[in-house]
């Protein structure tokens, strides 16, 4: 038993996404947690997953988890909003090994830290519509009023490249209207893909609103939820493989250059595999 | 050998595309061929297919290719500028029965109506990055010059239903501004979404540039293939069941408000399948 715990300590953690917005989790968790070795999965071929039904999630999220454990991961984060949203709480009594998303972090943290109790929640259609993160939210502190609004050109804009555009400080402007006269002090970044947007954000809601920013949290999550199930990495074993591994469903040129324009380290390779199969 | 003729003119058309802007070809279709009864499947849970590699569309492609060969229908249509460009040529030789895309009808009249020999086309960064459309037009007329320019905001922001708005009409500026020195008379509306953003178009090329629908040359070139293989439908056989069906991979209630805010008959149902079965 000792020896397999030891074992499962050096084993990496699974990171999953519809594509690359979850790199943003991955980075904060090569931050917090250096001694820890990734793998990430990035669902290139279906993405994005923001505009697609509940049962359509569930059924990739699975067929991911399942390619994750044969990888031997010992953990398995859940790095897209929308997958946390529909298929979190479905296949968590189906996994063998500990799982964390990215919504329960973000809802924790903006309803321990707002002042006027009220909150702002930005994201896709599907994370906005399935209201995970007001339900979340009233979980940790029921008195608070939360204001959800889908803004579905962020992630095209993103991934156009368009970061710091009048064109997306025009389209923020617009889908961030609804929260100018409602006195948030607290805006939840509930989509992977928004921390790159986050100066316009900044800009457009001004300094009295605290942006949360679900990754950090998560990878603060992460490092407990490890402690805890006593399978942290001590870093005292030597690394065999690659410290982190990279697989998409389509284009891995693509994503591994958008890797390279925001991770930390420079990722030499992203594998392609048949993920339906 | 007759029989089997006259039962074929009374089979379906079956046209496909990744999503909702296929519906613009069975638009199409449904105002040149009124007799022809028509099966759509939309691959709603993978949608887009723009941003897609080659190999990946294929593979899809080819799935729902045997979906509609199982539903009989008697024809297809590629409804999709991304999958007639990377996967019809592919796949043409394994198919039983006649088939037609988009890319080749519209560069023909391109090609053909063009004056000064300049032809813009426009379309998803597959499409463009596949150079199918100047390769189809160098075909007939190999002297013309053509200017391609990928356009990966405009398919979301005609999800979003901005048609007429100044955030589109900022984005096709800019999307449409490297035409403006170039002289270009025709213009090819190359992705079956943009002829919903025709008018915006029109207004920053002016009246001086022709733009190509491909969705009617299709149609118009699907009418003269099933004349040549003798199964038009003749209209004189009752028909048993309904004129057109619609068949999506995911979010079918999303999919059938879309279908009825453009096509001219309102649609009843759109079935949910698992394409990838």
């Amino acid at each position: 038993m000792k020896q397999a715990f030891e074992k499962k300590k050096y084993a990496p953690i699974g990171v999953f996404d519809s594509g690359v917005g979850g790199l943003t989790v991955a980075r904060e968790i090569m931050r917090q947690l250096p001694q820890e070795r990734i793998i990430y999965f990035g669902d290139t071929a279906r993405v994005p997953y923001g505009s697609k039904s509940k049962e359509t999630i569930i059924r990739y999220s699975r067929q991911i988890i399942h390619f994750l454990e044969n990888k031997g991961v010992k953990a398995i984060v859940v790095a897209c909003n929308t997958a946390s949203a529909f298929a979190l709480e479905e296949i968590r009594p189906e996994m063998k090994m500990p799982v964390i998303g990215v919504v329960k972090p973000g809802a924790k943290v903006a309803a321990a830290t707002t002042k006027n109790g009220k909150i702002g929640v930005i994201g896709t259609e599907g994370t906005i519509g399935s209201q995970i993160y007001t339900e979340m939210i009233h979980r940790h502190n029921p008195d608070t009023v939360v204001m959800g609004k889908a803004c579905p050109l962020f992630v095209p804009l993103v991934e156009e490249g368009w970061l710091k555009d009048s064109v997306t400080i025009e389209v923020a402007k617009r889908y961030l209207a609804s929260f100018q006269e409602s006195d948030i002090d607290t805006l939840i970044l509930g989509c992977t893909h928004y921390p790159l947007l986050r100066s316009t954000i900044r800009e457009i809601m001004g300094e009295g609103v605290n942006l949360v920013n679900p990754a950090y949290e998560t990878a603060w999550g992460l490092k407990r939820l490890l402690e805890q199930h006593q399978i942290a990495n001590d870093g005292k074993s030597e690394v065999n493989s690659a410290m982190y591994q990279f697989f998409v469903s389509d284009a891995a040129e693509k994503f591994k250059n958008f890797a390279n324009s925001i991770l930390p380290c420079e990722i030499k390779e992203a594998r392609l595999i048949h993920i339906e199969e």
